[in-house]
């Protein structure tokens, strides 16, 4: 597997991403079966979702919350607002359940917005996949995968590994349950979620701060490419609640 | 960043798996920075680390996990026996906690070992790491990473990711806090868990099953070498409880 940067001019509110995405592949080699990963901070600065802090009125929970985790209070506000349900927190971050997944403050961030501002998912990670991966197939003749990444958290460990907040074109889950182990007994346990496991790679790559890698350009993963919508397909990597280790504890 | 499988003949218990590793690595170009990824499970069958399951007589707190969660009772009295802590469970797995790291069965699995045996850790993850870095430098002349690798969840997601539960010859966690972001501002909550990071695009190309590929080869990851001892590095990766957004649930 090959895990590639696509470094691009600083992104300004309101720019074509897939237009910037379209010109700088143009120029590599793309094939069938390859996955594009876009950040979801990128995809949401390009669509103009940002929020002047400034204009926010923090309501009496937002204040609470802000006290506690020592956030400022209408950011507090804003990750209230976008979140579907505030788990918890920790200092300087809320955690947030948002489109069923589990993310720092609703996918709100300050980091890389203007001052004064915090940029938000895009309206629909998952009609913003789909419309990349069909720009990619009309300009360039090419079936690929595309995911849309923020960061994710493994419980118990520091830093954040990368997570696929939306996919289009491919199954983002291997499943190996039933296939033969090495002694050709049937497995159990054994599903591996790729869509996650790229954003975690992409993320390897693309840095977190002033690197400027909005995209990351992904070969030879060998994902199974499909024409399942967009939104089904990112849905299949929500646990369902019987089989989720946490869900007595997060939802 | 390339993520290179290195597929071997079937690994038996008890077979010299750095002797492996190194005829391999031979012929492939590994440069200074690369970093090797070992399964855990390939790791624990070299070491002889496999528990015959009917050997094995489980009691009465065993027997009722084993109820629960839909298991054999004596896999779960092996990882009762083997972990810190059993943490909950689902159909087919205990959730347990184990050198401080959430996993499924105390790093115990049944599938690819041989018929009626379940494969164990590595004694020690820590010391295995450290002790293949050490023999590649001394045979191969190369200063690399290390990690070993088993599964590990991202809550509410389906499937599983790459987690390292051990570490050496790198800095596991890449911290920017303080780091100016695109408009020169302080970073605040943002470290990325490289180690977890690299286990999880290893885990993307090696699969689970019979693939016979219990090694990866990871180069331009760029980690920062070190000469800190790998327990301590390993230790790294694991959150400070003020810090852990789990742990009043989990631990």
């Amino acid at each position: 597997m090959r895990v590639i940067p696509i470094r691009t001019p600083l992104i300004k509110p309101g720019e074509d991403v897939i237009d910037v995405l379209l010109v700088h592949l143009k120029h590599m080699r793309v094939h069938n079966g390859d996955v594009v990963s876009i950040s979801s901070k990128v995809a949401g600065l390009a669509e103009g979702r940002i929020v002047k802090l400034h204009s926010i009125l923090p309501r009496s929970h937002a204040r609470l919350m802000a006290r506690t985790y020592h956030l400022l209070p209408s950011f507090a506000q804003v990750v209230i607002d976008h979140a579907d349900r505030v788990i918890g927190g920790v200092p300087g971050t809320l955690i947030t359940l948002k489109n069923g997944i589990i993310v720092p403050n609703a996918g709100a961030d300050q980091s890389n917005a203007p001052p004064g501002f915090a940029i938000l998912w895009p309206k629909s990670p998952e009609v913003l996949a789909e419309k990349i991966r069909k720009a990619i197939r009309k300009e360039l003749h090419r079936n690929i995968g595309v995911i849309i990444t923020d960061s994710g958290f493994i419980p118990g460990r520091r830093g954040t590994v990368g997570i696929a907040i939306s996919v289009a074109g491919f199954d983002p889950v291997r499943d190996e349950r039933g296939k033969p182990d090495l002694f050709r007994r049937k497995m159990r346990l054994t599903r591996v979620n790729v869509a996650d496991s790229l954003a975690t790679a992409a993320q390897v790559v693309s840095g977190e701060r002033n690197e400027c890698i909005p995209f990351v350009l992904i070969k030879e993963s060998y994902v199974p490419l499909t024409s399942i919508p967009a939104k089904k397909l990112t849905r299949r990597l929500i646990m369902r609640r019987s089989q989720d280790l946490f869900k007595h504890h997060l939802t």
